[in-house]
């Protein structure tokens, strides 16, 4: 059986998150795109995620982790502080405003990717300095699939080294002011357009409580996010959509060839897979750091997948 | 037949606008809620106008009404300025910043109703004092239809007469950050579940270039809007989609008893007629003023409310 085999690599931070909403304020609680992804993938299909946390992090995380059918071996441990974010967010819950960062051990942060790892077919690059995402890449033998986040911190700061993974990348995850920033447009057409220029055949647009826009070669696909009751903090809410939409993907087994071979498949998954990532957003959104998500179960994911499904149809 | 009786009424502002976008500057053009209203639904049924203008408002405009089914007899022709919004909009094109309002013949307004009009099945109130909107709804013999809408200054400044108008309406259409302060919320679907206590069994909650959300007793339904190249002008978007909201509904014989009737059929034509808003309000951005409405056809909407219905499909 194929789908045995099928798992993701991710890299990103593993952290802890200081946060400050208008529904109450989480210290010290556990956070990192590499969590965040991981624990929303892990619904779907296998994962390895590679990072670096200090000794002050619990290692029960690491074994619940595990638990949950992520390979946790390619997280270092070293000795000092773990990454701490500290950021808060107004009425307005579609935008953080980063108070401090304190990148402790991750500073020094240099992936090296041990062999099983670079086998792995399908490849998530979070939200990291692009250089450490191209090495990552350089040190995969032949993945499948390719996606990756960025932010407006790499975009203006090393826009070069962008751009050259982005032509190595299938598919683009940004938000809505990072893809205006990434190609100077106001619109996001046009914005969507420039960045599948630019490398990435897939580019999904994450615009918050308003959902996510996927546009590819055959067209456009927009999906609402789904209206929750409280949004508690949307902390991981980016993440945890990349972690369900790519996990939705390998999953499905499918790879950039699916595209040439079979446009329509292709696109007909790659809109599930979004839909995927805004049931799983949904829940992330919740409660402060993992809470929701560490106590989900697959029969609510598919609930509310119905339910959101609903709310698009005619 | 009969569709042939088919026609809504509408008491909205006929103005002069001037507005300044990013796009360029449009000084003193054909604008006002009743004209945007008109325009729109004229593409599904019959209107009947009610407002008031300056003896400086072109007769050749109420011609080209007349020509489009719009009857204009409910536009009182009154010694004076017409009224003149001046507006302004940055980069974030979802909202209006009004500069000046000059109400003039406008101020004096007080809606009369003749035998004709007061026999119309449909009714629109668009954004006008809700004392009027009142006097107007007092003055209709048996609408089977009524649909409404308002904005933060009267939500502000007359609460009490805006609620009691609200008792009278099957449906609200406000935007977001109206929802918000009509009900002190600050959760979409809160707000929506509030606006339905008050009164309008249906609500359509209008979001920009993110498109609309309906509310019924049923469910949710989330429309994006049609993603543009080039948004020139929002102005009269929201007035446009209710436009042809009200149209579609109107002209597929949409009553309130449906809602009790037949649930099911009420729901489907609903969503169906926030899609039909969702692709005028696309063509009324492209441009200033009406000027892309007043040479739309009627096969440009039905190609893009079928691009529309692929961006929502799996």
């Amino acid at each position: 059986m194929k789908k045995e085999k099928t798992s993701i690599l991710t890299v990103g931070s593993v952290a802890f998150d200081t946060i400050q909403t208008p529904s109450g304020k989480a210290e010290s609680v556990l956070g990192g795109s590499g969590n965040y992804f991981s624990i929303a993938a892990a619904f779907y299909c296998p994962i390895e995620v590679v990072g670096v946390v200090g000794d002050d992090f619990p290692k029960s995380h690491l074994t619940w982790l595990s638990g949950r059918g992520v390979d946790v071996t390619g997280i270092k441990v070293v000795h000092g502080k773990t990454f701490h974010w500290v950021g808060s967010y107004d009425q307005n819950l579609n935008e953080a405003k980063t108070l401090s960062t304190a990148l402790n051990v991750f500073e020094h942060f240099d992936p090296k990717l041990s062999e099983k790892h670079r086998d792995v077919p399908y490849v998530f690059l979070a939200n990291i300095d692009p250089v450490l995402q191209n090495s990552v890449l350089d040190q995969m033998k032949a993945p499948k699939l390719v996606a990756c986040d960025s932010m407006n911190f790499w975009i203006t700061g090393k826009p070069a080294e962008l751009k050259s993974l982005l032509r190595r990348v299938d598919i683009l995850s940004v938000n809505e002011g990072e893809a205006y920033l990434l190609t100077d447009e106001k619109n996001i057409l046009k914005a969507a357009r420039k960045i599948r220029k630019m490398g990435p055949s897939v580019v999904v647009v994450k615009r918050g409580e308003y959902g996510a826009m996927l546009v590819t070669e055959s067209g456009v696909f927009i999906a609402p996010s789904f209206p929750v009751d409280h949004v508690v903090d949307p902390t991981g809410a980016g993440d945890s959509f990349a972690g369900a939409f790519m996990g939705f993907l390998a999953n499905a087994g499918v790879t950039r060839e699916m595209a040439e071979e079979n446009p329509e498949k292709w696109d007909h998954l790659l809109r599930q897979a979004v839909v995927a990532g805004c049931v799983m957003a949904s829940f992330t959104v919740e409660d402060f750091s993992f809470h929701r998500l560490m106590k989900l179960e697959h029969k609510e994911l598919a609930a509310r997948e119905k339910s959101l499904l609903k709310m698009l149809s005619l």
